[in-house]
């Protein structure tokens, strides 16, 4: 079929879905959530038939095998979706909340209301996974959804679309609800940036190439996630075992993540103190070092870091190191190269705890813990549909809150202007 | 000055402003507000004198007299702009609001804080009053503004601009929070719509052409204001001498904007005891009225509404009149013409309004009032930037609140995950 027919007809779908779907009981969705984790259960062997296509194809194109990895569905992966779905048919439900309401000097009341955003499209690469998450979380707002998955996945995200589609279709939800292009043709990314008839919002969710492309040719406002390069500051007043703990944690613990730390900013005060010890840690632990020239007096084994070292997202076991004459220092570096992710500061110093809280200009901004902790899960909102780092709509970890719009209510009883 | 150079030195220096303007304080905001108000009232014949130029320039070039007095300021008109400042000071500061806050399992406190969003583009045409309209909100929730208005405007908006810049400078403000681009050069737009390194979001004020731009070329994140498609629909129950006070007021009122009411969606079974007096005085206020056949039947002086009448935004006195089967009709016609700005059903039926208010996908939804009161003033916020027709970020009427973003704080005592 041809995209633009394609896309036309699923936008269209999704549409007349997406105003049903707005008044559809949370009973329903529920409901629907769990008959959805039971389809991918109870078919499993359809989805891995899917995903070996998938899979034989990658090898014969010579996927690397960590691609190929992040491709692969097994019977744990897939019964990990399905407990995904169980979790958010677990969650509150956040559409029909009063968020304010007033009555005005001329007697109108006004009633400010969550509602579903609407269509969501949602962009992605290579992780079959997302496809169950992103429709789960959509579905539990009450918007629809057009996926668009990796073409190396579209075996397997087909498979697990229309399971679920099916499923949630059983259970009440308007058909269109859920959709997967079937397309793998690359315009079709630029045709779906342009469907403002259809789509209320893009949420891209891989690596920054893809991003960068949604966010230049989407004319459907985005929602920006991603790419991290998180600080640590170990203040001169710094509880330096703390500051060890926290600095390895925040490196060490899960380096391809967005909320990993990228750079280490040290007080020029405790450098020598802190960081002979740090750095060794660090190269037991198979870190590599990339240091301003003082760092490199502490290890012999730091390598000169360069420009483009302090503004890179490793996404892996290496790190830049630098080390600050003062707090001032430290925040300069950080508004230059931050992508405002996630921030700490490890400090005993009231004023310079505040000072980095205000003037560091990040979605999360800590002091004294791991930048790691910047997740919908970790702050408690049960769900993740990705990490905003722009400032419009939504900013760090959205959870179903930010899946939601508002729209006002206003009853009178007779009112002119 | 080449115009990228120009964007560039002012991107950063807003860059600078916005980092600063989010820690100054509310008292000095407020005193640089009224500082900007008064340089604008000493100042009258600077003001009007560059004015005098703009409106020569207009002339030469045969522009219309409606744009022409849009274009035009005398001393009323700025001292109306001066007590507009002098209003955003008195205004409760949003800035610094504590909009949530919770502490983990693990300890860590976790706050969610209100603040500026950072730099925000304005793009407008040729009201000159927009410049320190937009200036006053945006500096009042210390975010930086980059102004670009109409180049007919140019000499007046120069002329206030760095009045207004001046005056907030002198108070502590820091150099580059207000900031309008001097160039008149149409790929300007273009390259401002682009430059992410710097801008936050871009708000366009304007007519559909100048948002349709907008939306279509912008990479940095949008708010889109204004095309309003409003109705009414009289219900079958509805109290008729209500429903012909709010139906003229939405219509005549104020024609030339976006919350007035453009088609007028009317129950068969009310029709007849309902339109011919309607039509009838809407005829005598000079409205031009274009329905559907049974409407023609009402009034004589009825014409032919077209498919092109039913989406259009007449911003004058032209009203499109159809009559419909039912609730269900009327929502579907809402659903396929409305712009989701501001709906209003009259009835006397309880389910009739919980359906409308339900089922219609607008930003404002009204029964038995006047779809005239989508208004930031007669909401009470106090103020308005414009009124948002999407759905993320900011719905409906914008005022101090939806010029700010948020950020999380998180304080803990060495957690790591």
């Amino acid at each position: 079929m041809d995209y633009t027919v394609e896309l036309r007809e699923k936008g269209i779908a999704a549409k007349q879905a997406a105003q049903k779907l707005a008044v559809i009981s949370t009973t329903v969705k529920n409901l629907a959530l769990v008959n959805m984790a039971e389809a991918l259960e109870e078919n499993i062997r359809t989805i891995l038939e899917a995903n070996g296509l998938d899979l034989e194809n990658g090898r014969a194109k010579g996927m690397s095998n960590a691609l190929l990895d992040r491709l692969m569905l097994d019977s744990l992966r897939i019964k990990s979706m399905a407990d995904g779905l169980r979790e958010i048919a677990q969650l509150a439900d956040p559409i029909g909340e009063t968020l304010s309401g007033w009555r005005r000097p001329n007697g109108l009341e006004i009633t400010k209301l969550r509602v579903p955003i609407g269509v969501i499209g949602i962009i992605y690469e290579a992780r079959p996974n997302v496809t169950a998450d992103a429709a789960g979380l959509c579905l539990k707002t009450g918007n629809a959804v057009i996926l668009r998955g990796g073409s190396e996945a579209i075996n397997s995200n087909l498979a697990v679309a229309r399971l679920l589609a099916q499923a949630a279709e059983k259970t009440g939800i308007p058909a269109g609800a859920i959709q997967l292009l079937e397309t793998t043709d690359r315009q079709a990314v630029n045709a779906l940036l342009k469907l403002n008839q259809y789509l209320d919002v893009i949420i891209p969710r891989g690596g920054a190439g893809l991003i960068k492309t949604v966010l230049e040719n989407s004319s459907v406002p985005v929602i920006e996630t991603g790419t991290g390069v998180c600080h640590t500051f170990v203040d001169e007043s710094a509880d330096l075992a703390m500051a060890q703990a926290i600095a390895f944690n925040a490196k060490v613990s899960r380096p391809g993540v967005c909320n990993a730390m990228e750079t280490l900013l040290v007080h020029k005060k405790v450098a020598e103190r802190f960081l002979p010890m740090m750095l060794a840690q660090y190269r037991k632990a198979g870190v590599e070092l990339r240091g301003c020239p003082q760092t490199m007096t502490y290890n012999s084994s730091v390598i000169p870091g360069s420009e483009d070292d302090w503004a890179a997202e490793f996404h892996d076991l290496i790190l830049a190191v630098k080390v600050v004459e003062s707090l001032d220092e430290a925040l300069a570096h950080i508004a230059k190269y931050g992508t405002r992710h996630s921030e700490a500061i490890i400090t005993t110093d009231y004023n310079n705890a505040k000072r980095f809280q205000q003037e560091v200009d990040a979605a999360a901004v800590y002091v004294n813990a791991s930048t790691r902790f910047t997740d919908g899960f970790e702050f408690g909102f049960g769900a993740e549909i990705g990490i905003s780092t722009q400032k419009l709509h939504a900013r760090g970890p959205m959870g179903l809150e930010e899946l939601t719009s508002v729209k006002y209510l206003i009853n009178g009883n007779g009112q002119i202007r």
